[in-house]
């Protein structure tokens, strides 16, 4: 993946939606979300995100979204389920001049697949990040992962995202990548804290 | 998927075949089967059930199926473990001119897999869909899940074909679909109920 | 269980808390204490049923639950986490004159467990029934469990109360009584069905 | 699946490698093979069964085998890991000059996959039953599964097997294939048990 | 448990409840109750079993257990869901003499503890043999475990009968008590088996 | 539970010991840590903690602990694994005047289960709270809570804790409490951010 | 539990029995039967151990616990399931002087379960190892566990008897101490190996 | 697989990194890939090893991977996160003149997926050893597993290759290799050692 060609589109995580959400626990894809939208922001991936009727029981975009992505481009729909079925969102994402798409949303087997199919069948290069994705079932998300696959679609996880866009630790905001593995993975966390101690304690 | 070149298959939903159905809950299966055949109804989509051998231990069609699909059509088979061996089956999928398939039964890989893998040869566009079809086993599904999309049939679930049959909020039935997504995932009917009573206490 | 010395309490069957509920179904939690209610409706048990904060985001009671028991009494609360801190609740249950308590709610550990330790405690006899309530997790309902078994408490499902109350096939009302488990045990739908068409294929 | 072009292959379905096997229970895995075997019986398969050290800890073949399939033709090996390695082996397929061959053994991975692939390579029409067949892991079943599908080789379980060699009740033997399906669906089994019941008690 | 003072009590094992248990295999359940029965048989315990309304939805009781238990002694009921509550059944018990009762069934929490917490209550010593008796869910099961085991019932499993019958390998019918560990465990059969061919092969 | 009577003991929450937790999720035992401290300090409890051998591999205190107990008291140990052993931490509970103890810790049957009998054999009223506590496996802590139950210990979970001090939603911090839900459990963040827009829908 | 009045009791660790656990992995239960005779060895706890019918199919004792436990005592039996049975064992108990006991066995519910109960009504303190043991089925060791835990023997895992032998870091051995929770818990001595690396590469 | 054509690569299993692993349990993880080292000594295949910077939180290579492996190739990188981004390592593949690829690592879907993706589009034959490789979820490296076979990559899993590489027990060091399989297979190991103790009974 290259991250100078890619964009990061993030459908439909709202919060209504999110009680729908059995393949995945809600507060691991909240997360995983805010953790691909620094990620972004970090590599000058352009996001572009959208909801499904944000006033009636789909509910808002999950606020802590907007708080991670300052830069992220919203883009209201007329209705539609597919967000590429949206002129709108097409053009947005044909704007950035960028043929790479990384989709994540909720549900995977609709919002993320209906767009994701048919921008692969426009010719786009297409990663599904499927833990920062929610479906009703595993059952659903499972064939919803394989249906893409062999259409020949990317499925992914969020610390792919992380590491394609990182590439290498011998760059200057080495620091700050270091930091997102810490976000995005909670064990990782505690694997850096532990590291952080026993050097003090080596050196006091 | 396009409604207007689609039929929608059910077979074999029987009770005696429920009760050896361990890949998925039974409820769930039932309720996904009537919500499959109540979307056909409101989109339009032609729906052709059949049993095998309802006199025998196999056990009749779910009664709930025939109340939410009255223009339904039932095909008998004269013993055909495949729907597609049997001549009158296949004459009343052609006798519709459409070229899409959605197939679901009990059992997957059986009832499911060797109608869509005949079909598939025979040049018609599969969907085989999981959760409203169930199996003797997690292994079994799972088997039938590959060996079906490795052919080119598309592994789906209910949220799916309502979805693609859907397609957009800005039509005037939009209620009627909403409904159905309440009917079909049992958080959202929560979600819709929660979200009516918010606005109530709102407005009072 | 004397079904004559028995009151149903149906606590904080909600809709925004349903969302909160991951150690059952939500479809099979809603079912069961539809279920619940029922029997206890053809068993002539009182019903008494309250909520908390209904207006706020904990929802509404679901609306099946008053449809399935028309008898049933509503005790508003004034705030209180714990039904049995609420006197009007407590008097309501007094009034009764029984003292066997059958408990079902959104949370187990919380809304079941406080006003049954309390209850058992005021020296009533008490039943927690696991399925017909939720907890936000396994963990938290596993160890409210044993916490209220290990004080007293009877830990039981839908289905014993349903046979502690039905007791025997030789009752005049058998027939409802049938209908009852096929409406609590999906499996058990479909034995019915299946044994209905047998003996119709047998003499027909 | 044609029968009449079909030999079953069972490999190494030997009580010390049942030892070792993890995605599966030991007793679902031999009920399955002898269901296979008299599955092959019915419909006219040949089957062809082998050992891997059968006098070392590998240990001697299940005896049920061989009790429910009195024609197969045992062929010893030289110590290959894989029966495509060994050249009586081919031969005594070849022997059938029959083209489509169904594969279970233990471990999937192994005694599968390799003759699988080998064979599939050679031009044979490979058909691999998945519940007649363990592993160590379910990880490793997973993986042998996927690289089999991906290959060309078609992933199923028994009751494909069954089914595509049943194919109709129209036929003579139709009794004798209800019983297979009892045995080799406990469930099933209990169906009809019940079916049975129900008819006697309507008609006495 | 002292064998010589042991009765068993087999409890509505039919093929139409057995479609509802969900917290063990169907096929395990059975061969359990099957093993019960020979152990019984064995070790000089008698058997009483009973059906409830087995001409109606809930089946026959499975025929292997008649087959495997010559001795035992059928109680029919007169349609109360417990047996304790059936004159009849207490009786037969009582003739027996003996005071302590091994029992399993289908429900766990209905048709094993009721009887189980009445007897219990009358003074007799029970154990409650966990899997060879079913339930509609785990969650069924567990609170039944938890509410015999604090009422002080003994909870085991079917191997615990088989050994505290056997209690010694120095005895005449050893021979018969090894085959039935392996009846029990298919494990165990397969560890006999490999055992068997070692031997045979390090004298050949 | 009195919290006024309450202490919370917090026991080793250290970052290198969570590497070793397998019965949680490390990021849900974290957050439910800090949610404790958090109800802690709204409820008035007085919080002490203590780490083992903070200097060597089981690592640090985690960082975000004392951010959220900014009133915490910190008991420093001289090797001893169980903090009941050593003499400085029980003078720090004694000190309190309180005789009713909530602890959590890693792991729950070493840090957790040992100074909580030892506590309840002195005399204090003991809650363990199972979700802000972790083990090595899930057998360890069923093992570790079934122990501590039956010696008189109850088993709880966050949500028990937080709602036993919040006791009414009918006092002026009522706000703060609802924050509390929200932060333990993530759906129920989801849920009040749906009604929130929800109703700002509605009056808009 | 005072180890210095413990004694160790392993009781069937055999390797034909091994392959009937379905409970616990086979190299966790070995690798913690090892730890737990290191454990006993260093804290100065004798170590008794005995076999059932090693020359038959059970199977010779692990070749690695004498290895690990070169003090510990073998107990021959005549047979008898129950080590409490045999003479030779109780006087071997006897003779040590101590009244705890710790048993691990294969399996729980039979060669742990009988023997613990018996030492329990013999006025023994007894701790039972659950995760040194192994059983049929998860559903077997469940029951036998609730089952000696009502009867007043603690139920434990390996964690356990290393902390409460271990009990100080501040003592001459502790390094000994250490590396024996690295070679119980697979984490730990990760997190060791990372301590010891980011020390070295602090000072470096 | 020709392991005469053979590399194997095994990509930073680091103690660090091991932290993060939730798909398979870090004791076997550790195993296999010690065994896979092993199994590719006794046939010769080049071994080459690399880390992710070893002296940060990501930790030392594991301590036993070089002891079983004397012979392997230790390659350090310049801060790449995959190894084929590093120009030493490719070059160091090249150099064994070699072009079928045997990868395991930790992260799969990183530190395997991204050089063996690489690889295989540089004209490689590439086999990813999913056992011997962890991920920081299920969802991960089944996403990973899907996104490598899609693209010709052999799923595969330690045991695989052992078999691959041993092929026939007809060669000199058949010993050698019957030890490999009881290495890596925990009950194969017992097996044989029950095996072997059968023959010594059956020949003393």
């Amino acid at each position: 993946m290259d991250p100078n060609d890619a964009v990061l589109l993030l459908l439909d995580h709202q919060t209504g939606l999110f009680q729908t959400v059995n393949d995945i626990d809600v507060a691991t894809l909240r997360a995983n979300t805010v953790a691909l939208a620094k990620i972004a922001e970090q590599a000058g991936i352009p996001i572009i995100y959208t909801a499904s009727e944000p006033d009636g029981p789909n509910g808002p975009i999950m606020p802590e979204l907007t708080e991670a992505a300052p830069n992220a481009i919203y883009v209201g729909r007329k209705g539609e389920v597919s967000s590429w079925d949206n002129e709108d969102f097409v053009k947005a994402v044909e704007a950035t001049g960028r043929k790479t798409l990384i989709m994540a949303g909720v549900w995977t087997s609709v919002c993320v697949a209906f767009p994701a199919l048919q921008a692969q069948a426009d010719g786009y290069k297409v990663f599904a990040v499927m833990d920062a994705s929610g479906d009703v079932s595993k059952m659903a998300s499972d064939a919803a992962m394989l249906r893409m696959a062999n259409a020949g679609i990317q499925p992914v996880t969020t610390n792919t995202i992380l590491s394609e866009s990182h590439r290498t630790w011998n760059r200057e905001d080495a620091a700050t990548w270091g930091s997102l593995y810490g976000e995005l993975v909670p064990e990782y966390q505690a694997v850096a804290e532990s590291y952080g101690r026993a050097q003090e304690a080596a050196t006091k």
